[in-house]
């Protein structure tokens, strides 16, 4: 299978998808290591994982390397090496603390103790996209691997290069390896592991989220979703225009605007409309497209072809409805990669595709609004519920807004804080996910069982009958 | 639709199921109760379920008459009755508890923290099965109460009576009759229900269980299942052989069997196999079936007709293989009902039905063993893993083999504690269910969104790019 590069548009790479037989191979290897791993118990977890972090440490520039071929920029490959290290800490953290919690309480009936225990599912299988590959194969891994299970994670065939100096770290760590694969392939390897694995993350499109939800339903497994957003933010006349036009840049063109959590919608109170506009078009303007090098500026090109043909439509179809482009405002094409300036766009309407469907692309729509109802209900007016944004002069104020916002992770006074935020228990509403919470010991806990030893703790007769 | 007594054979009780408009008025007109019963906060909440119990042992004797009708047996209409009141207060205590958690926590960047919020899927689909027709249908819509749904419950259409003075309980409590009703239907109206509600409970058969997965996959909606269980019981030759056998005979034909958490098969260690054998029969033959009166006996009749003719053929497929009767062993007619006393078996092998498949009547097929190993692999052979029982001379011992046991919840000394335990937290195994607890906060949690706002609490300038 080639892969394309997303800053040349060559196809320079290669993988070599798994048959269905190795695919059963590798899980009932990982499931053989599943059994050792769990044994090892919290302590040994955390000290492998530590090992891993060490062994990463030593891989990171080759990671960091691939990872900027796969997806054509630099400093979000950097960020996402560097959060990897973070998140492995965090949840040693976490999962020390969650597994020294276990010990007998009391029931109601008093000659009866309880003990809980927690018993991880075997095998996990992990189907991860494109746009962060690193930082979104690893946020449902590390818990999963935490609570004693074995992990296969099946990457996005848009940006495999990662892959390799990644496994290659944690080949080097014997307890690990034997639990822990990155696996090659696109939608059909997605598909026979779901027939393979015991439980099923994937984070990726609603779309394709949906049928990963029947083919779970079909076997009879677990699934946790967290797919597509359209996240609205929303701009009160009383907010630091300054802080708010500066965040919601970053929110919105970050990645090249390729990510869940950023924000694709901006409603701003109509007192300050013309004034946020204004600002919000001269700070764009200082942005530079990142070619012909990685430094040449902050917006990376666009990864998956596809991806830049639904910009492309989605700008056309708010233009043809009556939208202003103010800045940006078409796909570019440099050195055979596909570009996106960051678009600022005026006069639109909730019925334009831009303002309904997820672009993932650094598109900043703006419409005003008058009146806190009208900004909620546009907020609400899509079949997304990811996350979002409020800004207000005072956080009371935008908090009580937040509120009405159908959305797990609101951003008070700032934008897209679910990107460096890590502690916050979210979960997506309506069609943008299922399933608990990624952050916190639930996190660990939901690749779990929970077990209670019902315990007569006393040599009473029976109450019963006889 | 006509309504089979179990004590009688006769059709002498009609519902109406709700078409398909009634139906989603009626869910329409709970969606409108409840913003306000989430607005009444987990205080108000409280009490108006306060309010609600009440009103209930108001109805308590009426409740328990429809009940022993539909159920055709009394001790455990009175069990029902007498847990719905003690459910309501533990429920009121856990939610008073969760509810008052939440408060701001720092996060890991300075200046940002963050406060937790619990967001209520707006209705709750609850359908309940035929052997504990009130328990089981209130197992879950209680705490999805508490945590502020609005529930609908769509009983079987088995055990409908019991609704009708239920339903005037509730209706007493002008806050909750606004968000919680019962109604009448068979399977087409579960069905129904599916395509109305925003998340599924489903208590039942792990055949239908699978199916409401599917659906539920369909719709994009959070499922919660409790289903079969084939439960074993392990009896190690340390073990107290009284309190074992008296343990188990109760585990085994309380409800005529007709448990989910019902003991299915026994283990028994070798050396005591022979004298296990004897007293179990001895005190089995104690028994009689509650016929003429309610009060004639403790064994009621099967509830269900199609469920007599599953338990003839499971002994049937038995005795044809080789296994012997030692007491009862078959289904008689009484009075137009179908009744089956309580049987011990000998001589049985994995490869029976009525050791693999589950057989929901008064049934105990016992089997010695050799050896722990033996042991925990015959208690694991089948696709069921919902709970089981160990006896031993120690509960280190019991629970020691309790731990390699495939189920959620594994009494130790004592038998189907999880009748009378709600303190425990589990979660089903294999095919005998999917989702999280139904006991503890995290039973609330489940019918909640989760939702993160990420405050900036200081005037500080983004640490963005700009």
């Amino acid at each position: 299978m080639q892969v394309r590069n997303p800053r040349t548009g060559q196809f320079d790479y290669e993988i070599q998808p798994l048959s269905a037989a190795q695919l059963l191979a590798q899980c009932a290897r990982l499931r053989q290591g599943q059994t050792a791993w769990e044994n090892a118990g919290v302590a040994g977890r955390i000290g492998a994982m530590q090992a891993w972090k060490e062994s990463f440490l030593r891989h990171r520039d080759a990671v960091i390397a691939a990872l900027s071929v796969d997806t054509g920029r630099r400093i979000e490959s950097v960020l996402e090496a560097d959060l990897l290290a973070s998140a492995i800490d965090r949840w040693c953290r976490i999962a020390g603390e969650l597994f020294s919690e276990r010990e007998n309480k009391p029931s109601a009936v008093p000659f009866i103790e309880i003990e809980q225990a927690l018993v991880p599912y075997p095998l996990v299988g992990v189907i991860s996209p494109w746009n962060f590959p690193l930082l979104l194969s690893i946020i449902d891994s590390i818990p999963a691997l935490m609570a004693g299970c074995a992990v296969v994670v099946k990457p996005s065939e848009v940006t495999p290069r990662f892959m390799v100096p990644l496994q290659a770290s944690i080949d080097e760590v014997p307890l690990l390896r034997e639990v822990f694969a990155y696996i090659a392939g696109a939608g059909a390897t997605g598909a026979e592991l779901v027939q393979n694995a015991d439980l099923i993350c994937f984070t990726g499109s609603t779309t394709t989220g949906k049928k990963v939800y029947q083919a779970a339903a079909e076997r009879f497994i677990p699934v946790f979703l967290e797919l597509g957003g359209k996240d609205p933010a929303i701009v009160l006349a009383s907010a630091d225009l300054e802080m708010a036009t500066s965040s919601l840049l970053w929110g919105s063109v970050v990645n090249a605007g390729q990510s869940c959590l950023s924000i694709e919608r901006i409603y701003v109170e109509d007192s300050i409309y013309p004034l946020f506009v204004q600002r919000l078009v001269e700070k764009t303007q200082r942005l530079r497209l990142a070619f012909p090098d990685y430094d040449s500026g902050q917006i990376g090109p666009i990864i998956a072809a596809p991806q830049a043909g639904i910009i492309a439509e989605h700008l056309r179809d708010a233009v043809a409805k009556g939208a202003k482009v103010l800045t940006g405002g078409q796909i570019e094409q440099h050195g055979g990669g596909e570009w996106c300036f960051p678009t600022v766009l005026v006069d639109v309407h909730p019925d334009m595709k831009v303002m309904s469907e997820e672009t993932f692309g650094p598109i900043m729509p703006i419409m005003p609004f008058h009146g806190i109802a009208e900004a909620v209900a546009l907020a609400n007016g899509t079949v997304y519920g990811l996350s979002g944004a409020v800004f207000a002069g005072t956080n009371e104020e935008a908090i009580s807004i937040g509120r009405q916002i159908q959305g797990g992770a609101i951003s008070i006074n700032d934008s897209a804080l679910t990107a460096i935020i890590h502690e916050g228990e979210k979960t997506s509403f309506k069609m943008s996910g299922l399933g608990g919470t990624r952050m916190g010991p639930a996190a660990i806990k939901r690749f779990m069982r929970q077990k209670a030893f019902l315990i007569k703790n006393q040599p009473v007769a029976s109450p019963w009958w006889f």
